[in-house]
């Protein structure tokens, strides 16, 4: 099936056995580390971004620091609107901006038809690189933001506090709204495929800002598009997670959105979830990012918590509820991986083994 | 029992009968209103908290000018950190400031104990001269933060996205943090309880922060606090309300945490949660702020949405699933609160005279 020295965070994905659980953590090629800001101090984010030497270089970071059991591309989910003609700035601190962002039918009219295997192919090329240098150690994960997530940003510009912006444009003007997320599902979709076909073994989708909805609005303005994109990526067995934070209604809908992994942030119970969603689905997540601001020993019994509270048996993969914060220290979540690895082992022994332990 | 002319609102509380659902709205004394914007104009946002006569005026508006069922004392739930001894300063637009955070014992020890009917004294003459100008027309809520959310205003000092500052102390320095949500319980439960002699027909505690914290670390540092103020709150019949926002997990523990009624933000379902709570408690909530944002149309058809999704029977304050935006338009608010009142009616008919109809 796979060639691949460390297969995990694959068959955790399939809810196939492993021997423990594997982890991986959102945003672990990022800032908490020294050698990231290393290379961050020479140039740009979105140069980094554009150049696959310097995105591989910063991909496999954690993997040699960290010790985590996936790589995933080192990118940013605004290419996408970035590709389609919008202008990016990225201040750090501060967060992504958009000077020019989409308000009405003739900003709308300007976002460009991409294909993402010409100009976004700096992303392939990252990928091509970076399994090169994986040389087989570790799957490799491609991603990229829900149409929902990406309207967002699209939208207000800037961070925002009540999505006031995007929330009008829904209310109003819905029909501009879903003409901008078919559009962007469609260039997911090929995009996510490109992904697979230059090498990622599996893909994630982040729908950060789904939580801002309700229960309905989330349905037709995020779910029903995420669902279309699962449904067109071109793919063999390469499981789709689908991480949503903040959306804990639908989670019985989630399951049958044509994921294989549900990623669940850390306001959710894992045993809850797993009831409700049974065997059609494997979970990821969940420990709250803050933890790592805490002790070592604090850390390990929230890693027994979080383990504990999925369970006995196959379909779980380890990670933060949200990603990684830039000012944790690199030593925490070395630490964290260390107890992943060590206490999940208890619980992938067969009962018979368990039991005479 | 109360010799008000329009008691809805407090009916429902009580799950009593009512001919229609009663409305009240969070922030509903606020930025919106350029009535209060006027009165805001001629000074800052604490000495209008400070001047009963201010405190009044505003809190007044709403009845007047939106026909909301219920007034809710115009204050602020800093003013008891205020009144423990933090220097505290409100920037309009940026939120408020404590320039000197609570960030161990030294800090914690500082804080002063003090007694609300005197350091609060403006709060309550606030409440005394309102129920006065109010002259029964529709009843008067008082509210307090919930500890942990103080708690994390106190810590954080200002706006924070990851509540890093607050987190560290409940991961590092739990004793600490369970010191001071100790004395802030005592602190509101007495604040509670001198509104209530004051005048107030009703108490709200905002958990606005309830949500940012994982189910178990939910129940430690906020739930417990939250339970011993209710059970300590001297009042007759006066219903409490407690709010917390995203706080979708313990649902069911909540509904036995001592208030009469649960305020849900917008991402509930209230036919879901009505099914967990049962009878035990009434329900306040839920649509979306950003829906007044939508033209009149939309908001009638969200309302429509909101009461169908609670059902037909008693138990229901419809309200937002928080509070409302400062650059709403007023004319909005006031359609809400029409459509409420047209639209509700059909929710508290007869089954006999429903049918007929």
């Amino acid at each position: 099936m796979s060639n691949l020295q460390n297969d995990l965070f694959l068959r955790a994905c399939r809810r196939q056995a492993v021997e423990r659980t594997p982890i991986w953590i959102m945003r672990q090629a990022g800032r908490y580390l020294p050698e990231y800001r290393a290379v961050r101090a020479k140039t740009d984010f979105l140069t980094m971004c554009k150049t696959p030497e310097l995105a591989t270089e910063v991909t496999l970071q954690p993997i040699d620091i960290i010790g985590v059991d996936a790589a995933i591309i080192f990118s940013d989910i605004l290419v996408i609107p970035e590709a389609m003609g919008m202008h990016l700035e990225m201040h750090e601190g501060k967060g992504p901006i958009f000077p020019k962002p989409i308000r009405n039918d003739d900003d709308a009219n300007q976002l460009m038809n991409i294909d993402p295997t010409k100009e976004l192919k700096y992303v392939l090329d990252a990928v091509s690189l970076t399994k090169k240098e994986l040389n087989s150690r570790v799957p490799l994960i491609g991603f990229s933001g829900s149409p929902w997530t990406l309207l967002t940003y699209m939208v207000e510009g800037r961070g925002s506090k009540n999505f006031a912006e995007v929330k009008k444009m829904i209310y109003n003007d819905p029909a501009l709204a879903h003409r901008i997320l078919e559009k962007l599902s469609d260039v997911i979709a090929d995009y996510l495929s490109a992904k697979i076909e230059f090498g990622c073994n599996a893909v994630q989708i982040f729908d950060t800002w789904g939580g801002v909805l309700s229960p309905h609005d989330f349905l037709e303005f995020s779910f029903q598009y995420v669902e279309q994109i699962i449904s067109k990526i071109k793919r063999k067995d390469e499981p789709v997670i689908f991480f949503a934070k903040g959306v804990h209604h639908n989670i019985d809908k989630l399951a049958n959105i044509g994921a294989d992994v549900l990623g669940l942030d850390w306001t959710m119970d894992l045993g809850e979830a797993r009831k409700k969603v049974g065997d059609r689905v494997a979970l990821q997540g969940n420990l709250d990012p803050t933890v790592l601001y805490g002790s070592k020993d604090y850390i390990h019994q929230e890693v027994k918590r979080v383990l504990k509270s999925f369970g006995k048996g196959n379909g779980h993969v380890f990670n933060l509820g949200h990603g990684v914060l830039p000012d944790i220290a690199p030593d925490n979540v070395k630490a964290l991986v260390g107890f992943v690895k060590e206490e999940s082992v208890l619980f992938h022994r067969r009962d018979a083994e368990a039991q005479r332990n």
